[in-house]
């Protein structure tokens, strides 16, 4: 059997453009006082050598459960700071540009707990055993430096009935990140990685939005009506105006009666690079329950990379808070921005450059 | 690829003998008022239809997001109906011999949130989508009858790093279930299957408890307390007397200064079945973490399985609740009890024997 680990080394970490892990964490944490500059560097240091464990399935220097750590469990781990990190003594100068908590939308209905934070830790694996044990040795060790604010738990299907790879599916039951960029593409590599500042070379951005997904207001859509306003086919993820997943959307097309076959509002349409100046974000998502007692909401963790948060992404997002169809049956209960540094060779350590 | 979904149909409900899930949802609802014996017998055609088309992986009759139905995903559906079922009027006399709640233990602290309920429905499978899209078509199907009061969501790895089946591990790290009598062996069958009431033959119960564990006290404790705690090897799951995991317990051993080596108080000496007057029970487990806010709960969703609940696992309890070495550490704070019906073939449906 083939192990599915991945290196925990390399120009990027290494997370990012690997697929969707089946189970992630993302948990964010906020500062102590105490921590400055220096001891931003030294939790770093500790994170690196837990990241290079945890990736390679061995255990971190003091976990507790040791047996807890096990190779081929495709475990990844992505580190980033929040825009609050470049208020800190000796760090102003070093802020990516464009990277602030982004403004509130028309349809936002933000909660404190899903929103903000100065570090993020966000952990994928095959399996939930794994990342609940990775997660807990990278809280416990950034004890003395960091506490956590906010936890989110999601998981994503992007493997077929077949074994092959797949897009997947969120729980309105659409195929959900067609539009993106392919990975390894000169368009992947000029949407996602940052060119500056120096430190930050080879990082990307990263934006976390919790999207609460109504199903029950949803499912009394027909098909088509539900089709109509994605602007693609249920069944396979097509445009309406074409017949398989990746056929460019003809947003032109008219019907028999000559109305836009992907309408005016269609999420498709709005989202589309061609209606963003060309400008591409490289999205992903893990779909979540949160149960209260007996009741569940069902939602979306929406995740977007791109090089220039400001640049790129808020356009996108003020322009589906105007019109989105989809508005409808979503509301966006969490927002989070993170800069997500570059990764790191075998003689460095998570975001050196910018800490030493 | 083999397909991974098992028959719907059998002699009993097929996920009980199959391997722990990687995920598994497990919800309780209460009977509406106005749900009769023959309103219960409606329901479970409904449910049997459902359970029918899940498992082999097609859409429910009117599912409202047929794409997230996929094959080959493990999917089992296990249905238990609650004591209070049998205090209906047409169904009192066909109760399972001990079918109660169970008593409330010295050191339970139990909380209504994840205590009692009806109905169960347990789904199982190899993905959370398909687990969560399972549960969400038969709990609508179900709103005309019952309602939901509890849902707990648990994961397991039942897979080593080489892809061959183990045990498992708790959030502890230990192995976690390896006294268990060996599936298909007459031992197996005769702990696990009820030979009566005439309706219940080939069915078997199943307690429910959710324990919580305070991992961090736990990780104060050296590894050879931890092992004393037990009467296991953390590295194997070996009992301390034996190396591999399923060599037998040796309870008389004792070690240079004449002391038991599996301690008077080690859970594996009190669990085991030689000092439970022979009677076994079948338990498998899921691991659960439950986060309000910043801060995480974990633990395990016990399930224990045997034909007779006062008989085989009630005395167990007790034993275990005076003294097992373990109850530092754990609280149980969810009971609950359900009469799993036996399974049914091409011609039948679940519990017709009970509702016609």
């Amino acid at each position: 059997m083939p192990s599915r680990d991945l290196s925990p080394y390399g120009d990027h970490q290494p997370a990012i453009s690997a697929p969707s892990p089946k189970h992630a964490e993302l948990v964010a944490l906020n500062l102590l006082g105490s921590t400055d500059r220096a001891a931003l560097g030294r939790l770093m240091r500790l994170w690196s050598t837990d990241i290079v464990a945890l990736t390679e399935g061995r255990p971190t220097p003091g976990d507790t459960a040791p047996e807890l750590a096990v190779p081929n469990a495709a475990l990844t781990v992505t580190v980033g700071f929040g825009p609050r990190v470049f208020t800190r003594p000796g760090l102003t100068a070093y802020k990516p540009r464009g990277l602030d908590e982004l403004p509130v939308m028309r349809h936002d209905r933000l909660l404190p707990t899903w929103s903000g934070g100065d570090l993020l830790i966000q952990v994928g694996a095959d399996d939930p055993v794994s990342v609940v044990h990775a997660v807990r040795r990278l809280v416990a060790d950034a004890a003395p430096f960091a506490k956590p604010v906010w936890r989110q738990t999601g998981f994503w299907n992007g493997t077929g009935p077949d074994g092959k790879p797949v897009t997947g599916r969120n729980l309105f039951g659409q195929v959900d990140g067609t539009g993106n960029p392919a990975v390894g593409t000169p368009e992947f590599d000029a949407t996602v990685w940052a060119d500056g500042p120096e430190w930050f070379r080879g990082g990307t951005t990263l934006v976390v939005r919790r999207i609460r997904m109504n199903l029950d207001t949803w499912d009394e859509l027909t098909r088509s009506e539900q089709e109509r306003a994605v602007g693609r086919k249920l069944a396979t993820g097509a445009p309406v105006t074409g017949t398989t997943e990746h056929d460019e959307l003809d947003l032109q097309a008219r019907d028999a009666d000559g109305r836009l076959m992907i309408a005016e509002n269609a999420h498709s349409r709005l989202s589309h690079h061609s209606t963003n100046d060309g400008r591409r974000i490289f999205r992903k998502g893990l779909n979540y329950v949160q149960d209260t007692g007996a009741s569940r909401e069902s939602g979306l963790i929406f995740l977007s990379y791109q090089a220039d948060v400001a640049g790129q992404f808020l356009p996108l997002l003020a322009r589906l808070d105007a019109a989105d169809a989809l508005n409808e049956w979503t509301t966006t209960i969490g927002s989070a921005v993170f800069a997500i540094p570059p990764g790191w060779h075998e003689d460095g350590w998570l975001a050196r450059d910018l800490l030493v």
